[in-house]
């Protein structure tokens, strides 16, 4: 095993300047800094890292909770995180917490315990939960509406009513809804949306058109069958999906009840992932900005470690609606 | 902020055994262990776990090495992973490696500065890989044949020779494959098992029936295109995609070149991700046991981390074939 004498020799500098690049590399010039790391990788020497950390007071790594790790969409925003973080000499910690508030806790402690430098949040902030302890450096990256700190999100509301519009001007009136839970902030911004859009319209809401998922494949599959159960009369000839996931489920559901998409029915889904593309027929959806979410939430993140104090910032990305194939215009 | 004769004086012990249960908790009896952490908790006492670990010699978390968190295979692995981990008192540390060596070594050097135990690698080991050093405690959850180190796999060449016998069973002979990359040993290993099964039938084998992809929805739709562009003679009359995803891109090029599946050509995915049952037709496939491969691989590291000195354990656990829609008989 190295140690650091190797290292001072190799880097023609002093043990003391290594530790000192070592432990607070802000206070070593570039040029130092480069000889010292050069010399650690030729000489192959691994400080211990929890015990350097702790005089460094910096963890060099930054931790994102994930509420599904199976969920596509999530992944694109890692990606954007990751590569920002990597770009800034930060590696990226992810913790499943499968919507947990115990397992949260857990990855949250590793901050406190100065393991991680900051956290990036994927769940959206619920109006119940409490707000972040002050010293954390916590950004959300798929925020709503009135998150209590730094957030960087889509418009939500905005998005759904550009999505509904579309189905409203393509003929349709009765509008289904396959909502996630009820209580989900995505959720409750996007069913905002949708009653902005009739309402403008005049149209009357009608909750029997209104069923929740939970954002899975599965639940997509089941909300289809309170559509596909109605008299024919009643059902709503297009479908708002939250996700595309869902979408994808109820279009089983649909060719199963032998109903055929767009012709008797449009459905349109959100997020739109790789899958999207790939479903037949390939889905209407909103494209979010997942990378860069990702990368705006770490840069975020980034500056609050640094020590930047500015007030919460409440950062909104473009959407995009994407028409394909799974809506067409409402046949009288 | 709270202190250790805080803790003391609320757990009613002494400070050096407030000390002993954060250190070495092992040695405390399990009746002051939930003293202790109940008055940790009571005054919210944080300490500083880097040093603390240091000390302790470790850090109660697993390193799981993931070349692709966009795939939803490995995200069902690693929910096994997790609920083991948590079960055993550790958590789980996610390091999105994008099948890249730098940031592998990255996370690896986590480990071997004691930020983690042990280290779960979900990427196959590949012929020219170098042995992992000695000193790391690791297991590969999704081997293949001949992985020089702890492993947990599925038999890749017998799965892959079950599907490829379905296939041939259905009255098919010309039989195409859409393969991972061809260095991938999960490509390797499922090659095998085609060609064997094509041997015990007494087919010769036919190389322009073999396409590669990458184990991407798109790079799946342009392996149909080598298939769609053949003159129909030519043409195989059923399709052996090395994983689900390819196989759903598969399905939207063949439909775009109006190929009816499965009465023109039929189909067969391998994993078994939710996806493949939502596809239109829903796929034929191989279902690996993801979690349970996840799990197994990290009940395995704890043990090397607890010092169980085994020989190098091969652990093969069984898959099984599914019968969906996209696989029928050759019409002659």
């Amino acid at each position: 095993m190295s140690n650091i004498r190797e290292v001072s020799r190799v880097a023609g500098v002093s043990t003391a300047t290594v530790s000192r690049a070592l432990s607070t590399p802000d206070k070593v010039s570039e040029k130092t800094l480069k000889k010292v790391y050069d010399a650690v990788e030729k000489v192959q020497y691994r400080p211990n890292m929890m015990a350097q950390n702790f005089r460094a007071t910096r963890a060099w790594s930054l931790m994102v909770l994930v509420p599904d790790i199976t969920n596509r969409f999530f992944a694109t925003v890692i990606q954007g995180i990751e590569d920002t973080a990597q770009k800034n000499g930060y590696s990226v910690l992810l913790g499943d917490t499968r919507d947990s508030e115990q397992r949260e806790a857990e990855y949250i402690r590793r901050v406190e315990t100065r393991q991680s430098d900051g956290i990036i949040q994927l769940r959206p902030h619920h109006k119940g939960d409490p707000k972040p302890a002050e010293h954390l450096k916590i950004v959300n990256a798929c925020g709503c509406e009135g998150t209590p700190y730094d957030c960087v999100r889509i418009d939500n509301v905005g998005a759904s009513r550009a999505i509904v519009d579309h189905l409203i001007d393509m003929g349709h009136r009765r509008i289904g809804v396959i909502s996630g839970l009820a209580d989900n902030p995505h959720s409750i911004d996007r069913l905002k949306g949708y009653h902005q859009s009739l309402a403008a319209a005049g149209i009357a809401p009608d909750s029997s058109l209104i069923t929740h998922g939970d954002f899975t494949l599965w639940s997509g599959l089941q909300a289809a069958g309170h559509f596909t159960r109605m008299p024919a009369r009643h059902r709503p000839t297009a479908i708002f999906s939250m996700n595309d996931d869902m979408a994808i489920g109820a279009l089983q559901g649909l060719k199963n009840a032998s109903l055929r998409v767009p012709d008797d029915i449009s459905i349109a889904g959100f997020d739109d992932t790789e899958y999207a593309r790939f479903s037949d027929p390939a889905l209407t959806t909103i494209a979010q900005p997942g990378y860069d979410l990702g990368r705006c939430a770490a840069d975020r993140v980034l500056r609050l470690i640094e020590g930047d104090e500015d007030a919460t910032a409440d950062i909104v990305l473009p959407h995009e609606l994407i028409l394909r194939q799974s809506t067409g215009a409402h046949r009288k």
